[in-house]
């Protein structure tokens, strides 16, 4: 079984806060984490599948990249994840959340016969999320 | 003559605008930079002098360090530029003018016989500037 | 599930003896690494849980890399390994070994609903070994 | 259970081609790949894989980088692989295939009790593709 | 003064031959390198300039990046240097060679009160060229 | 002007200690560095010289490699930079004083129509010291 991973990077500003709490809470849960700060984002998607003999492909990485560009970074690159993302609304943009929500915005877009295996989330060198169903 | 650099890194949100101008001229200017993003941002400050024989040491790197963490660390980090840091009020928050205020910020610590050398400010792999007077 | 992992680095010396063995003995099994030298260290810990809907996170990385640096940079950075470290008495400081007695001290510290998953140390960066049980 | 990771690169040239498709079908499978060009190709090979106990090493890491020296390394630096590579012969020299045939490869030269556990190669920073049986 | 560096990367193959030499005497001199082979190069190239006080800007990063692209990437991605690039006929393509070639080339593009600094030009992570006049 | 530059790393152990003060003033002095402690080095030489016409090459980057391995990694390599390096007795081993160090050791042996330009010794990814005369 072959494995392929693309990476995209990414700029965004983000704060955490849980709507329904104060400011007091937010900074006792999110720390320094709850004021607006950014980060260059990197995310590094793994999908499997068979090699195709003829080509000596699972797929074009070419296309991978496009999928990754349409559907993550075109959405998020150089935004306010906070206010500037229909689809994290009401979700604390943590690692955690945006790993899990690009997972199903990708997962329905995959080729045939390819699976999504992993996808990795990283705020800073030292600060990474991994995420598969 | 000893070179010494050391790096810090932090995490900020900013937008480019000049507030004389409106949101189109602003976009037509700065591109997406004028939408709010964020950056994990690397600062590399490099002072120069003499190397002390007895001790074999230009500067003991964790007083320089100390210094880049107090001066320029403490008042950035988890910031938004625009609006958290008095000394950026009035100036657009780029790399280029980032750069010119840390010098200026640093400058007047410098130990004696120490002398600032050069700043370098990275917004991403990709982009990086360089000042010195 | 979701997967957390985070960074620490540490600098230190060592060599590697069996002390059972004379010096030629341990030349002939450990090469040039039966001499005292040193590295820059790298050490990667993954832990799992599941994501608290209400914050978003697994774990707040703070309270992770709070846990790194307490139980094991503590007690290792700018130490000799052979010498200075009482849980590495009377073990070879191979980067087998280091991942070893790193898991089993951090397993009994794991948070509620987290489980340590994969440790990594790395001694240059073309050497690295991962661990689990 | 450890798992030991070894990383080479190497230069080389090549280009995607299957020889029994014109240039304009390899062009539209392959895109720009099509053409002859190159890459600083990375590998890493993990084992697995019990510690010896006396010795604290699952294998010497000098051992390791030999074998990937002599069976990967000596044949493929500074070569074209569409060219010079005898195992690469009517096989379109994609990562994948890279991947697999050098898995086949080392397999048949792990040392006793060593498990060859998967081989990564990566053409560029932002292109992986891993494989294992 | 501000410095603005930008970095492009692209990948080609290339040997390193005099044609008015035998293979044997270009071995001699080019050792492997004159086997033919690939890299990902990396290029650098830092300007110079006044920084605008309105904007802020030396000059905008996203111009600075269409030109190295057009001019630079542009003709040599994907591509063989010995064979594919005009204006490299002629010239053994070392990385000395490239340096100089792409100076020649970006001098006659500097937009107004924009000065170039210098081109490195990387064919590996050991291996770097830095050129200006 | 083509300026060349080339890169080793090397593991070592040492401590800051200057032999004529006793255990608390060295402490005073170096803090955690006094400790016996090591790194994994990594040295940038550069230097600089004209361009062959013939060749295209200011010098074969596999001569430059093989002087900084003997004349540098040779002696330093898995070695404790206090105890078993001949050229460093009585200095204490800073980073400053390892760059000056190999600034004269390399010196005297460049080759015809090069000059040494400058070296860089960096002993974390956060701690670098540049000399030239």
């Amino acid at each position: 079984m072959h494995y392929l991973k693309s990476k995209i990077t990414f700029a965004a500003s983000h704060q955490l806060v849980n709507q329904d709490w104060d400011t007091e809470k937010n900074r006792q849960v999110y720390g320094k984490c709850s004021n607006r700060h950014g980060h260059n984002y990197t995310v590094e998607v793994t999908v499997k599948g068979p090699c195709d003999p003829v080509t000596g492909m699972v797929l074009n990485f070419t296309q991978l990249k496009h999928l990754l560009k349409e559907i993550i970074y075109s959405q998020v690159d150089h935004k306010d994840l906070n206010q500037d993302v229909p689809f994290l609304t009401n979700v604390p943009p943590t690692a955690e959340n945006l790993a899990c929500v690009f997972w199903n915005l990708l997962k329905v877009h995959m080729p045939e016969n390819i699976a999504l295996h992993e996808i990795m989330v990283q705020e800073s060198e030292k600060n990474t999320v991994y995420y598969h169903e």
